[in-house]
Formats: structure tokens, C-alpha cells, sequence
């Protein structure tokens, strides 16, 4: 009896430490075109309620017109940012998405094209394996106001 | 006798409900530069076959003249991301690595190195996360019709 | 007893078999800007030691001045890829992040958040599923040498 009772204990252990998957929702409501949101401490808090210790995490926006991206989230470079999609990515400028719908956002679904819907980071010892100054930003390209939905999927032990 | 089967049954339903991966390939003819192909519907329909529940797509395409990217899939947008495209990194245009080869389509190995050949998109209760103006997009870059290969894996429970 | 050793070895075969995750990191030296550095052969002899069949591996660069991508690793795509960089965002240009710290390297953290810091690939019978001429480069972006950390992470079994 002994021994089947350690070996149980010993099962249940296995299942324990086997490979989770934790889907989890982070709704934001952005101010449309420009916004720039700093998601890290999220997170690091989301992560920390999982006290899963390996694996990855991946960061995906629901939509057309948002982005996910990692910079030093400081007001200098949250200009410099929006400076660049200005320049590469003209919000002045007709697109023939406008003329589809007649809601004039191409370039917010161009940006979000070119930038990515998605990021995946690492973690080890249940902490993102993330620079000092790299932060998790979700980039808002639509022109107005938008309620956001993203999606933080973890996997790992 | 009956403690043992007990255990036994209890086993399988364990493997049963642990990771898989499952490695898929989806082969496609396309026409060259400029070719933009939904496969939205594709990863939908084996992502089904699969009957995962909770877990990741990575979509990867083989080679360095296409990418994998997410957009509104319309006649105006299609337009709108090649006129970008056109802007960002002309065709029209000699490159250093034209000169090595003589074919020519320096300018497709840059699209493709800037947008990227990998996106991974959570899924939850079988069904991808995407938004309903969010399908995935195979980029053809290259300006020759090309056989390309793109791999899907899933993982997950 | 012998029933019980052979559940007992069945057992260790299933955690043998079972989902892992390896995180391994990759420290390199780099030269500073447009230091471009090719670390496909690293990844294959990494893999090789995990003994994982199938899986993803997850590129990720700390730091908010480096970034992942995929091109065919030749002297003319090496050139080409700095010359887009250097007309898609000009290094002799002055950035509001220079005002913030004054360390004039602007330009290297909006390449980087363009670019992106991760990128993931599936991997089957221990080999990445890379094209022939599709390697994995790290983008040094910055504008002095920079001692680097990529993170490795295997998943899979």
C-alpha cells in the first residue's frame, strides 16, 4: 500500500508540473491615432498570478488598425514614434481602403499591417525576459477612439 | 484488480489531455510581386481537423522573398499595401544584391526581411483569435510566380 | 511485480515523451551600428543539444536597440539592408530621444521597434524549417559596440 500511495503522490506531482496553457483578456479603451499604451506592468502582474515559471508569453491584438511593439517608453521617443509613421505612412494622404468603407483609416490598417499584430517574449523564474528600458506598448493607429481587446497567452511550466 | 484499472484509465485520460504539436504544410502556387493571398480560411479549417481546444498557431513561410502579415482583405486595401510597398522599397530601383545573383529581386528579399516571415496567433475553444477584418496574409514579394511552402504549428491541449 | 515495472517503465517513457522547455542564451559582441551578424549555425548546434523533435524557438533580443530578422546573408543583401535603414530613418537626423538622454543613438531605437525583437520558428526531426538561403540575423542597431543577449527558448518535444 505503501508504495502505490507514493507512486500516486508522485503521479499527482507530474500533472502538477506539466505544460499550462493560461488565456488570458486585456481590454484597453485608447484615444485613437497617436496612442501609445505601456502594457509591461500588466504583464508582469498577469504572469505573477499564473506562478508559471517557464515558457512564453504571446501578445496579440484583435483588429486592423493596432499593433504590438516593444520601445524605451519615454516622451521623446513616443514623439519620435509618431513621427516616423507620420513620414513613412502619411495620415493627410487618400487611400483606396477610404473609398471602400468611407471611413478614412487606411493608413491606421497600413501601420498596423507593416508593425505586426503579434509579439512573443520569453520568460524564466515567472519574469519576462524583457530589457530595463524595453517596454510592451500597444500601438492605437485607428483615427478614433477605440475600446481594445488583447489577448495574453501564456505556455509554459 | 479494479484499483489498478482505475489508475490505468486515469493514465490515458492524461495523455489524452496533455500538449501536442501537430506540423502542417500548406503549399500554394503564386504569380509574383505583389501577390497577396488569404489563407485565413485554410488555418480555420485544419486548425478544426486538429480538435486542439487552447494554444498557438506559428504561421512560417520558407524563403527570403515573402512574408507572413495581417490585414483588412479587400480590392482597396490589396491596392493600398502595394502602392506601400511600391513607396518604401521601389522595384524599379538597382541593389548591391542584384549584382551578386543577376536576378534582380533585391528589392523582394527587403520587403520580406522588414515585414517579417512569422506571425503567431493565439486560439482558444478551437477557434483563432482574429479579429473579423483580420485575416492572415501570405506576402509574395518576389517578382517571378513561386511554389511556396508555409508551415503551420500548432501547440496547445 | 512485473505488471508494476512495466507500468513503471510506461510511465517514464510518457515523461520522456512529454512537452519541455529548454531556455538557452546566446552573448555576443557586437561592433555597433549596422552590424549585422548571422546566427543560424549557433541555433541548429543549440537545437541539436536539446534532442527535441518538434517544437518552436522563440529569438528574442534584450534591449530596445537590436532587433530579429531573416534575410539571405550575403555581402549585397548586408549592404542593401543598411542603406534601407539609413533612408527609412536617417542616422544623421537629430530625434527628441537624443534630448533625453543625449546619446544621439534615436535612430537605433525606432529601427528596432520597426523591425521587432522576437521571431519564432517551428522546428521538425530536430532541424529548423529555414530556407536554404534564409538566415536568422541579429540587427545591431545601435550606435557604439553593444555586448548582446539573445534568449533561446525551445519548446516541444
Amino acid at each position: 500500500m505503501r508504495d502505490l500511495k507514493k507512486r500516486t503522490l508522485g503521479k499527482e506531482k507530474a500533472v502538477e508540473d506539466g505544460m499550462r496553457v493560461v488565456t488570458e483578456y486585456l481590454n484597453l479603451n485608447t484615444e485613437g491615432d497617436g496612442t501609445l499604451v505601456d502594457i509591461t506592468a500588466q504583464l508582469h502582474k498577469i504572469l505573477s498570478k499564473t506562478k508559471m515559471k517557464n515558457g512564453t508569453l504571446t501578445v496579440f491584438v484583435v483588429g486592423s488598425t493596432a499593433a504590438i511593439t516593444t520601445f524605451e517608453y519615454e516622451p521623446g521617443m513616443i514623439k519620435d514614434i509618431r513621427d516616423l509613421w507620420e513620414k513613412l505612412v502619411p495620415s493627410g494622404q487618400r487611400y483606396a481602403h477610404d473609398d471602400t468603407w468611407g471611413d478614412a483609416n487606411g493608413f491606421s490598417h497600413l501601420r498596423a499591417a507593416l508593425q505586426g499584430s503579434s509579439l512573443v517574449i520569453p520568460f524564466a523564474d515567472n519574469k519576462l525576459i524583457l530589457g530595463t528600458w524595453q517596454q510592451v506598448v500597444l500601438a492605437e493607429f485607428d483615427n478614433r477612439p477605440r475600446e481594445r481587446r488583447i489577448v495574453l497567452q501564456f505556455m509554459g511550466k
